[in-house]
């Protein structure tokens, strides 16, 4: 069943102009594509993540029935988890529920409110507990290795709580996720008896969401968990054909990074579709740390990557389009647009003489979203700006598994084609370290010295107002 | 009392190395200035948006209100607007509101339920219906001119709502603010009866939220308006001296303009603080909007613009720090700290042993997001990216109005150092007119056979999948 599609006509130098794509470059650009093929396939092992829509029928079994049995016996669900931990659950949730889904009675929901504090903002946090009962919540503890700050605070803090309130019964309101065998929450789990869900080796936090770090989301929620794995399962097969014309994977990434060699550096994601807006901003992690390098695998000094910007249709037609219209020509644009929404609203005829808006009676908001789609991409592209259209037929679980397993195995042929490490991330290094060394952890006293030795800022380059 | 800052050190080559600014830049950038400064003095009176905070006595007495009038006859308030419209309005929400306001009781709350409708996706709308009583909901239907079809779209829907669950007393839950002569919403207005408040000539939306479109917002969320207003005017005093080193609005224009022609091409805006989060939001249209142009004054063709991304502390150092740190050296980060939040979350010692942990125990999360700040600004300098700072004391009505005020002053002053037309938006025309066209408005039947020519897709760069 095909219901999702890629069109990238609208990038080609062909179709555009001068700034897009020729099919010189696309000629040349092939040439590496039989080694990134290759590697693709050789990688295949490594890159556990890809075996993640294939050989969990045991965990998917046993994260439905965690999912039912924290909807029957709690309020509410709550994930703590940031980054990979986080990203992949939100976009699942916009993209399969209703979007005030926590404003509905519990009947109509059918399962528990969900939240997701991917933040240690203390007014946020605090803003939760005023509205829930931490008694009747379960948490949802993710990190592979145990050394999450935030998590790891978060859970503490959420620990206390429920001791206090519920006395020794209080590890079952917690549900952990971690490494099999390494690092601190391992550890915890093991000494205290929890049972835990896997992060396997091979699955980064960005490509983690069709492991149980989604997925116990996916269950909580009632998506349907073999429907979104099988989604990724159809796009896989798409996705390791070596021929350029018959795999998107291969064709994004080839003319993205074909852009990114002429300058183009920001991508923007540009959904026309709330349920759709989460997928963006998982995007954006997917995309600039999987890419943003400073060292090629030679070791030779590139400062590779692309900025990921996220933007939402219609409503940034009135925010950002001037700028991708008139502005330099720095940037792709990818509309995400949507066949068939999930309800209809009609223009009525109005209560009251409203003549010059005669025209909008009896058509209906869905049509009105498409033609915005179809106006504005027509005057990006007019305006000579690369841009590429994703569509979707309706967003459900099988097409957010099409779509959520496109992109990393784009991301993934990207890294590929531009000769880089894709699944590290030596560059956030620093800043651990440095609040490791703030927050005075043991073991960065030397780092705590030499940060006490910098000024946080000067009053001579310094405006009070 | 000074409680807002702009560090800009971090930006300097003396600081941060060669991909900083230079004094010899600054120099000669300065040489600039007068003219500028002139511009900005002569252009005050046209720039009505520069009026707002103190031109609006009678008008926040009403505004006041009506605030009052709706939270003591309604249960709900949607703001029916897009892009300026509604922006300002988000800032506001969740810069001085519970970040769960809607979740609260009413009587926690203190007002109506607040939500705003800058979309058209069909799904939301629905949404939103799904959990509002129509009629025990005020809707605040926002557009100057009367022909954003988006938010006309809304209304005629909402009145066939209104009427039909009111009857004859429907128009008293619509509340308009539009333009005071010309347009489409206004004629309606004229037409029945309805009062309106008004968006000045001269304010356009993206500079509209001290004006009545966002005042009436703040009014319903019980924001204090005056501590707003007085804020943006001890910025306005800060911004209109002529001295380089005493204004932060030039300081601020003038390097981001340097950068700009030095081919930095992104300016990323970070607050660690969840509750500044929509400020990312409404200053990245205001940025884009404004200096997005493909012609300057001069009517020679530029494309200037520098694309603003939105990031959040801590959050997206798990998402996007990878890439600022190693990726290309063609981004500014503005990180945005808050001194003190409105509580406090201790890291309690936990029922369990957690030694490794141990270092957390007693500290606050308050201090650890500080820390993540400054460690991460730390990395992001070491790594020789420009970067600045704004901290706010406390994000409250008065740090508010500073902030946005001074982003509004610096936009105008770079829109000047470019030498380009800040106020208009000539590039959202064309997909305006497809979208008129696609919708079969009449005058636009043209476009409309042109747009029939044109293949929406192509077979052969499609993938189906």
């Amino acid at each position: 069943m095909n219901n999702v599609s890629f069109d990238f006509g609208n990038m080609l130098a062909k179709n555009i102009g001068e700034h897009g794509v020729t099919d010189a470059e696309i000629a040349e650009a092939a040439r590496a594509l039989p080694g990134v093929h290759e590697r693709m396939c050789a990688g295949r092992e490594k890159m556990a993540w890809r075996l993640l829509p294939y050989d969990q029928d045991e965990i998917v079994k046993k994260i439905k029935e965690t999912g039912k049995y924290i909807n029957e016996n709690f309020e509410n669900f709550v994930v703590l988890g940031i980054g990979g931990s986080a990203l992949g659950s939100k976009a699942l949730f916009a993209g399969c529920c209703h979007l005030k889904y926590n404003e509905l009675p519990r009947e109509t929901r059918g399962g528990a409110r969900f939240y997701i504090e991917d933040n240690v903002y203390p007014d946020k946090i605090n803003a939760l507990f005023d509205i829930i009962d931490v008694s009747k919540t379960a948490f949802h503890v993710i990190t592979k290795s145990g050394n999450t700050v935030e998590t790891m605070s978060q859970f503490m803090i959420v620990l206390s709580m429920l001791k206090e309130r519920l006395g020794d019964g209080f590890k079952k309101n917690v549900f952990l996720t971690t490494d099999k065998e390494k690092g601190i929450l391992r550890k915890i789990a093991d000494e205290n008896g929890w049972e835990t869900f896997i992060v396997p080796d091979g699955v980064g936090g960005r490509f983690s969401v069709l492991s149980p770090v989604g997925l116990l989301s996916a269950a909580v929620l009632n998506i349907d968990i073999d429907a979104l794995l099988s989604g990724a399962r159809a796009m896989n097969d798409a996705c390791v054909r070596p021929d350029l014309y018959e795999n998107p994977a291969y064709m994004y990434a080839l003319l993205y990074t074909v852009l990114m060699k002429k300058g183009v550096n920001i991508s923007v994601l540009m959904p026309y579709s709330e349920a759709l807006a989460p997928v963006s901003e998982w995007y954006c992690q997917l995309w600039a740390e999987s890419l943003g390098k400073q060292v090629n695998l030679k070791g030779e000094t590139v400062h590779s990557g692309q900025t990921p910007v996220r933007a939402l249709g219609v409503t940034d037609q009135h925010s950002q389009i001037q700028l991708y219209n008139e502005g330099p020509f720095d940037k792709t644009v990818t509309f995400m647009g949507v066949e068939k929404f999930h309800t209809t609203v009609t223009i009525p005829k109005p209560p009251i003489p409203m003549p010059d808006l005669a025209y909008l009676e009896g058509k209906t908001l869905n049509t009105l979203i498409a033609s915005e789609m179809r106006g504005t991409r027509h005057a990006v592209t007019s305006h000579g700006k690369p841009n590429n259209t994703i569509t979707v037929e309706s967003v459900n679980a099988n097409t957010l598994g099409k779509l959520l397993f496109f992109f990393e195995m784009a991301t993934a042929a990207a890294g590929e084609f531009l000769g880089i490490n894709t699944f590290d991330q030596p560059g956030v290094e620093a800043g651990k370290i440095a609040t490791f060394a703030l927050m005075g952890r043991p073991g960065y006293e030397e780092t705590a010295k030499e940060l006490s030795k910098t000024a946080d800022t000067e009053e001579k380059y310094t405006f009070n107002v």
